[in-house]
């Protein structure tokens, strides 16, 4: 409920021009909060692509070269590219720079923004929004709307550091988002439940698919509306991304799984000795929760999630 | 590529008036397949909404009143039903009756039907096609366009079963399905990858996400959409049905959830040790699957299923 200004800056440097970076530079320009935007890319053909697109002012090659005259630093790279990514910002951002970023683990970010001298200010961030798409071209300027996007901030009590915060929420709440703040092992725990598991889940029944010899691929495909689809989504969604929020929250993970496989347990035993009053006490749980998270506008009423009903424009290319 | 005349049935009785009953019965009217249609329920509320939505023509409270006339009957009831329907069946259908079902498990039919006598010609089906919503105000016409629609004739020899097959199979794409022929046996392998497998995990996967004492129910809500949101579309549907598909189905879902058990393992061992190069690997599976899926024409190839850019109207309602 916190009425803010909209905060401006001068100059933007967004580091990693993928599905987030791309919808970031679009919702930043679209609402008139960012002046000149510099992309940064390892990828030359990303960063042609970015430009072409006109997502961003300027392309840069290298931190060195991009981030120097930057009020804001959006590091949307993979997880697993953050402490060189913060040595680099170490050496070369300017003196109060804001920095934030928009990786699905928090505890690894909060450990490595740390290390930063007390001039940089970063303010770790974690959009929970995002389709199974990749690259500059899936972005569009709504994907943050009436999404939750988490700030994990640091154990810092200086007032520049407070003021970066409140800085950091208006600008995902003039994008769009709702803000919610904690420590960074809790997010980790959250999230494990709500989308690193499901993700896991999702890889694995992908993967299971293929091993049963007698279900020819071709039957897979056919057959997949009677459920195995919706798992596909997420199962298509960048493997280098997936695998660095793996490597870095394998605590929280190993945690939430071992609950999943416990359950599971407890679902194929009550298979095996038919217990149909067990398995319909488990199964009937399913429609309470989707019909919450539908409520909290998280999720559409409409049945397949609307998939069939849908209109021609694809927001990726709006 | 068949061609065929639509077929076209006098007195259709639907048993069972849920989303595929109330599908069936708004396709067949769509198209002229059906004249007159008896909607038996063993729920009273169900008949008279049924005979509100104008779904069915008159309401039968049992199989003894309402199948008599019927040349057409469908058996749109969870599978656990079947045995005491089919021995209504066997007193009170006419000569030449035609039968089908839609159930998801295909041996436990094919066993009940095979005790029919021969005046009466099932063919057991399986529309690989559905949403998460139940009961008669969720049916609409076009649920079974562009989905595969299973039969799996009984081991029957006789002229008249053979023509039965073939108007079975003329009746399912004349409301738009295609149609495949297979053993019960191989079909209840199949499903169990493509559909029974996904339930069970999407079940559990809701059931193990209220286990997590230090996440609030309430964040699992709010931050769905980081993927969890996805599985409990699936894990929203009829409990009683899908109590019934795990109790007919158990040895093929055993084995199924076996394969994906060990493959869950070897992720987990992959976590544990840190192993990057085999958890991208495996997830680099994912999209070829899915768009193979896509190409078929089984599902939408916009992100989030499209779920963000939808018309409000609900096929549900139309």
């Amino acid at each position: 409920m916190t009425e803010q200004t909209p905060p401006h800056f001068n100059c933007t440097a967004i580091i990693g021009i993928g599905l987030i970076g791309s919808s970031l530079a679009l919702a930043l320009r679209e609402r008139g909060l960012a002046d000149r935007i510099i992309g940064i890319d390892q990828d030359a053909d990303v960063l042609a692509r970015a430009t072409a697109l006109n997502l961003i002012d300027h392309p840069a090659a290298s931190l060195k070269q991009g981030v120097s005259d930057a009020d804001l630093i959006i590091v949307a790279t993979p997880v697993g590219a953050i402490d060189e990514i913060v040595a680099g910002l170490g050496k070369h951002a300017r003196d109060g720079a804001i920095i934030i970023d928009a990786g699905s683990v928090k505890g690894v970010i909060a450990a490595a923004a740390a290390t930063l001298p007390e001039r940089l200010l970063f303010v770790p961030s974690h959009p929970v929004s995002g389709t199974e798409q990749s690259g500059p071209e899936a972005g569009f300027a709504s994907l943050f709307e009436e999404r939750w996007c988490i700030l994990t901030p640091l154990e810092r009590s200086d007032e520049a550091y407070g003021a970066a915060v409140d800085k950091v929420a208006a600008l995902w709440r003039a994008v769009g988002a709702d803000v919610d703040i904690m420590d960074a092992a809790h997010h980790d725990l959250a999230l494990a439940v709500t989308s690193h598991l499901p993700h896991l889940i999702a890889f694995t029944l992908v993967g299971a698919a293929d091993d049963v010899e007698s279900v020819a691929a071709g039957e897979v495909v056919k057959y997949s509306a009677g459920g195995f689809r919706d798992f596909t989504r997420i199962a298509a969604s960048d493997p280098v991304m997936w695998r660095d929020v793996f490597l870095n929250n394998r605590e929280a993970v190993l945690e939430v799984l071992g609950r999943f496989s416990e359950e599971l347990a407890v679902m194929q035993r009550a298979i095996r000795w038919g217990d149909g009053k067990a398995l319909h006490a488990a199964f009937e749980r399913g429609r309470a929760l989707r019909h919450a998270i539908v409520e909290a506008g998280q999720e559409t009423a409409s049945p397949n999630f609307g998939r069939d009903q849908q209109t021609d424009e694809e927001p990726g290319e709006g």
